[in-house]
């Protein structure tokens, strides 16, 4: 189902950090469903986390643990999500971390959980820990694909990329790994987003490279416009290439390209593994006042069930786009001077049918797995776009079967 | 589909009114289509319209004619509905509005145009025009179950309600129609709702009376999350009982309450029939710190899809419930203090699982068609209800193959 994705992303190793992906039999026992990522002493992390107030628990410990110490583990398990747990649920991710801990030899602090999966059962902590000894002895530097596929839920692939690029005192490598497939509206990151390099990030230099890119890539996707409870998206800097990605202090251009590059390439593999996603769409606002309004307008559109519909049948309805960014939260907002552009063909001008479109064009338009919905709202300059997937029958069979 | 709703309505004669429903061929040969309303002289009118900014020709048309005159004619079409039409839109239902106007003797000014169906095409005039005189010949006083039918578009059953009260000084009717059944977020009131009154009202208590009876109506309800182009719900009073409504200028208590009570039962009928709909939903929030941040927190619940095609399964899936309650835009909400129900089954506490709580208790609770989903904030003493249907199979299949 998912549009324009490769079975496979090739990953490239990063230095200082290894990987192991176990079967602890959480919710299925046919697949690998653990996830352990061992950071060498010495590297640094940071982490966006969901808006939810309703986080899960792991969200709230990983936060804590990471305020208070560098990580060296990082637990991952798909099948449960520890929400709506309660104190019980800090408690046993509190549990795995400590488990964790000693194992690796490290303090509990230094072990961040994440969890995705049913909202609303206990976490089985018994299960969780009877894999650690396998993980252990799993470690691998080359496990990044085994990683990106076991923390799959809904996914039907697995999510990943790379970026290695030449910094001024030498090559370095980035690379991340994020699931979806539904619950996707970040309000921060995506759930279970995770980006190493081996370049030389402090914690301050990684917080402020992390936000930037985040707020370009996994805070501009929407599958159902349902943010998550578990949201989270780390970036883990082990050092180990020698080569600092913000020399003097400030993340230099090159390193924060890449990165919002390549955090833009995962969030953009979510959409097109969006939950029954048959379309990858791309709503792109152009002269608006504001950067904040044309998102705001963008999001009409992109979580418009009428209008994801209309994009599942291939029916280029451009009266229910336009309806979409008319009832946008933009004050004044003159729909006489909005044009809608089709990929390259303009449908609509001053409020209106462009005159010389032809309902022929606009059905080849909007065939194609990847669209365009251009909206130029002729208010200012800014700009922005967002990415979503079609509202498919299968989006409605995953979830009455599904239970999240 | 529709749920607990009836085939055909019964509906109470309105003095002063006469009504015609006719074949015009807009869209579909087979149906009536075209619905003409006939107000006597003396009666006054108030009405609310789409708040999107893609305003329907015959909304701008309509809004103008009633600033200007009280209105004798309606004239209603569903097939097509005249929005993203341009100037060309606007001259289409003035040519309408003319040639009623011709007919009945009037002043173009004194008819109101209404249209629902297809956006982006243009109407087709001479069809309109070429029927007027049979419905000219066909009005008559009891015409409403008609007229509820001639307007329906996705709507599987016409929908309407009669009130008959004893006001201080005689007994009064009132009777009113509405259509649904997508794009139904109505930010103002509903796309076609028509409802008349024979107790007198002069037109500032009219829209005083309408006003306060859709905002806890017609503005609490939602299917898709969708703004309508053409919402609009017109109050007619004739004023042939002789029976003040509002005697010294404030409308009767009586009159308000009976107003609202009709026009909640139209509104939540467009919801019982929305597209697809096989649940009827309450969403009620409480203990909010005001109306507003409950009717925010009813919205986020009632939007989701998650938790729409939850309900479409059966599902009690209180983990999407609590989610969405989440990212409500709601600054300072301890999730920790929520409590949710579904029906008289208490869920979770404290962002927890109540102990109490089992599964089998929770999915009988949402087995039946209605459900009402019950979310207790602790923060204060406001409260407000919301309601919606569940997002089934059925409303992708509609949306994918009617072309709207």
């Amino acid at each position: 189902m998912a549009v324009g994705l490769p079975d496979t992303p090739t990953l490239e190793p990063v230095e200082g950090l290894r990987l192991a992906a176990v079967r602890a039999g959480i919710r299925r026992p046919d697949r690998a469903d653990l996830l352990l990522i061992e950071v060498a002493r010495g590297g640094s992390a940071a982490a966006v986390f969901t808006r939810n107030a309703f986080r899960a628990a792991p969200v709230v410990v990983a936060e804590r643990h990471l305020a208070a110490a560098a990580p060296r583990y990082l637990l991952v398990n798909a099948g449960n999500a520890n929400a709506g747990t309660g104190e019980r649920g800090v408690e046993d991710a509190l549990a795995c971390c400590r488990a964790v801990a000693e194992r690796g030899g490290c303090a509990a602090q230094e072990v961040l959980p994440f969890s995705t999966g049913v909202i609303g059962e206990r976490l089985p902590v018994g299960k969780v820990t009877a894999a650690l000894d396998a993980a252990f002895i799993a470690l691998d530097a080359g496990g990044w694909a085994q990683a990106a596929r076991a923390i799959m839920t809904t996914d039907t692939v697995p999510k990943g990329a790379s970026r290695r690029l030449r910094l001024a005192d030498g090559e370095v490598t980035i690379t991340g790994i994020a699931k979806g497939a539904g619950m996707i509206r970040p309000d921060m990151a995506t759930m279970l987003a995770f980006v190493a390099t081996d370049a030389v990030l402090d914690p301050g230099a990684a917080r402020e490279a992390l936000g930037r890119a985040v707020a370009r890539s996994f805070n501009r996707i929407t599958v159902d416009g349902d943010t998550s409870t578990n949201d989270a998206c780390v970036l883990l800097a082990t050092g180990d290439s020698g080569v600092p990605a913000a020399p003097g202090g400030a993340v230099a251009d090159d390193f924060a390209a890449a990165l919002e590059s390549l955090c833009r390439e995962l969030a953009q593999a979510i959409v097109r593994d969006g939950e029954g996603a048959t379309k990858f769409i791309t709503v792109a606002v152009e002269q608006a006042a504001s950067e904040a309004e044309a998102l705001a307008v963008a999001r009409c559109v992109a979580e418009s069930p009428l209008v994801k519909t209309a994009a599942f049948a291939s029916d280029p309805n451009w009266g229910r786009i336009l309806a979409a960014v008319g009832r946008a939260p933009v004050p004044g907002l003159d729909i006489g001077r909005v044009e809608l552009w089709l990929g390259d063909v303009r449908v609509a001008a001053e409020g209106a049918l462009d005159p010389g479109y032809t309902e022929a064009a606009g059905a080849a338009a909007v065939r194609p797995p990847e669209l365009t919905y251009r909206i130029v709202l002729g208010r200012g300059r800014a700009r922005a776009e967002l990415w979503t997937c079609d509202l498919s029958y299968d989006y409605v069979r995953i979830n009455a079967e599904y239970r999240s």
